[in-house]
């Protein structure tokens, strides 16, 4: 319908791929540049697809930058609490104003999820490079377009239930490792205008951002998060004249109070 | 994204316009054809829209012309006990598989919509000539793109609460009505792969679909309902082989009794 | 609270059990036999406990049981189909208006689940005597009181995912096989003023109704699930006065339509 | 079930009462006693009510009193910012530990709600004397226990949609406003193990307090607030044996990096 772009931001950490020998060769560009990659194969010229990393001024992501962004991707790990408040308060107020988030992997324990979140978003972890199985529980869902009932990951890092998130608007993924754990790794949520994805695969030990399943998911994501809607919305608290304007005259209120 | 046109079918019951004079005059080729009309004007190019009516064969609804159909839209109001069975299955079957489906006003008691809730779908009424204000509260969704905060109607038949319905997956509009209800008059719900979503304004006496507000509500649904996914989907019961080969070897099972 | 006990029927098919010698030694007295003393075992005088199978009149289940029935329970599995279309009526009524329903295993594919839900209610399956593990992911429901983060059952028939229900309204417990599927083993959903809640476990061939944390689960459902509101409610269509009374004064309506 | 009293705390900003000589007048004792005078006189023996001011120590919300509370009830309005974030954070961490949470009215714009939620939280407002009706929507919940289909308030403040909530979890009440307005006026979530219910009506000019259907609303909302599984639950991170022990064995790491 819409042929102008969608303006993506992809946000990467960026610190193990500078401090770990092994990450760094498995993604010499650093993470970031390899989730961008794959959107630009899978999308094409329907987006533009910029990064930013934490040691950039303002994490890369100044007010200038976040009103070219339609959709924001957001993978940190180590860092979290490095993060500026002024930043995340940043971004909060653009998701809740439409800006779509997809939130990766260990980007669950991130300060702007937990705080669109309102709960602490823990979970269970092993590092044991385990087989996942991703069940898709919802076949009608835009991100799961072109997925088979399930796909598979030969190495990965364990995230188990309990995740301590609120129950999300949609599931679309659960997994199963070979543990014995299972984790819904597939979530949307709505806050305000904007639309939240959750997607667990990403550890920066396993090459998961190669696999074309992961990259699919992630295209799929964007394009399901991308504002959708130019209906009014006022987040603030408003003194509001009724609809039906007669009613002023009608009533007589102790205006010293409020 | 597919420049592959939608293809939308306007299903009427085209009773009313045919018995009652007020309402032939008000829709002299029938609501489904002003349905059509304000889909065309609002979608152009994007969409193609044909119409079906009760009293074709099939109810206009064959196999044929549900193959070519992405979203069906649902008007009835007099005759819903004239409804096929054969028909409706047809249609609880598509819609599972991905069919779009919007239900219109008094197709609240039509027996496709109750069969897809699962619930009597029972309301309050009143014919009136009321004054109702929609109040979209939801507006990051498509569906509410390019509305205001309300839009009025001035002179509606009222649908109050309670609405007998399973909770929706989205409520997008609440309506007030002069006389003192409310009503969740836009709640959508996802079956299988198929979306619904039902739609209150509509009324055969007034002219509620000539609306500019409606007729953009209306649009806005087709797109949202389309099919968005082409993963795998297979509703049916069926004995399957482990994704780990390995184990159907480890077990012995009593065979004999399923 | 109430100091008036519960009143549970316990629904059984009872077939498997008389015509396999295996389910027969497993459950001498039938399924529903087993599954109501471990409520009665669990809930001691909070509750009373009938029970209830096909082959009797009405499949036991006229509407004077109903009448002293607040929750029942059902299991059925090879013999859906003779379940009478007008107790199935019945039943359906008697949940919209606050009767609780649990529905068990194989019972997915009952006529009553069916027509509640609205969808297939389809599944995979492997009757391979695997070791499941149910994760709780929401330790806070009544339902999962007692339990731990997880519990095993050593020996089950599979079920996997897709299943074709709708999202369920709470999502409480995600069960994992070893054969690497996993599914969504324990979900609610509200219908009219009744309470719905599947659990998936519960193959005739395996020993899982004497499973304590099987009972258990059984038990904090027929609690959950039971009436807990006297509320008005009027489930069919109803002409209306307005609550504001001038109303109906004020406007003129071609009557002669409706 | 349990002859245990439920133990709730109501918390009171309680600035106007002492400020203005007309909401003194109205609640002379503070709001917060009317609230629990109503919650005492509905529930009887199967309660115990404390109350709690801003301008006591820790608000009166010691990590003593919290621990000896089920269900806290937060009522404030002027002073929102004064509450200090020390009480927040405890608080936050008592609900998703399983804590019952009643916001009332004003109290949408507390930091507690807010945090909670990860939304602003903001409405329309309007102080105007109007009539409100409260349509129930959800007959079947518990908090609806005793209502009509709908009932009334003469004089309250407005308070209107769009309201900056996430999706309720479950709708319970709608309520119609004599200027043109609706809102969400009764909504449930569950953060981590805690149940939180928002009620809308309860401005401090007017006596909403008293009303007999208020005071039911919240003594209903106590008894399905309160904590309803001891279930386990470990909210923070962890690194985890699987539950297949022999896996630990299988699979080896580079443990340097995490």
């Amino acid at each position: 319908m819409n042929s102008i772009p969608l303006r993506v931001t992809v946000w990467g950490e960026n610190r193990h791929e500078t401090s770990h020998e092994s990450v760094a060769k498995l993604y010499p560009n650093g993470m970031h540049e390899a989730i961008a990659a794959g959107l630009r194969e899978h999308l094409g010229d329907t987006v533009t697809v910029g990064t930013a990393t934490l040691d950039q001024p303002e994490h890369g992501l100044s007010n200038d930058v976040l009103d070219r962004t339609d959709v924001l991707t957001w993978w940190g790990h180590a860092a979290h609490e490095e993060v500026s408040d002024n930043v995340v308060a940043r971004i909060h107020e653009r998701v809740l104003g439409g800006m779509g988030l997809l939130v990766l992997h260990s980007g669950h324990y991130s300060k702007i999820f937990r705080r669109l979140m309102g709960t602490e978003c823990g979970l269970r972890w092993r590092e044991a490079a385990e087989r996942e199985i991703l069940w898709c529980v919802n076949p009608g869902h835009p991100i799961a377009d072109g997925l088979d009932e399930y796909f598979e990951l030969p190495h990965v890092e364990m995230y188990g239930e309990q995740f301590h998130i609120p129950p999300p608007d949609e599931l679309i993924f659960i997994s199963w490792f070979e543990g014995g754990e299972v984790f819904r790794s597939g979530c949307t949520w709505t806050r305000g205008k904007g639309k939240i994805f959750y997607f667990r695969p990403g550890h920066e030990t396993f090459p998961i951002y190669y696999d074309a399943n992961v990259q699919r998911v992630l295209a799929n994501g964007i394009r399901w998060a991308a504002p959708a809607s130019s209906a009014a919305y006022n987040p603030g608290g408003r003194n509001i004249t009724a609809p039906l304007a007669a009613l002023a005259e009608d009533h007589t209120v102790d205006a010293s109070i409020h």
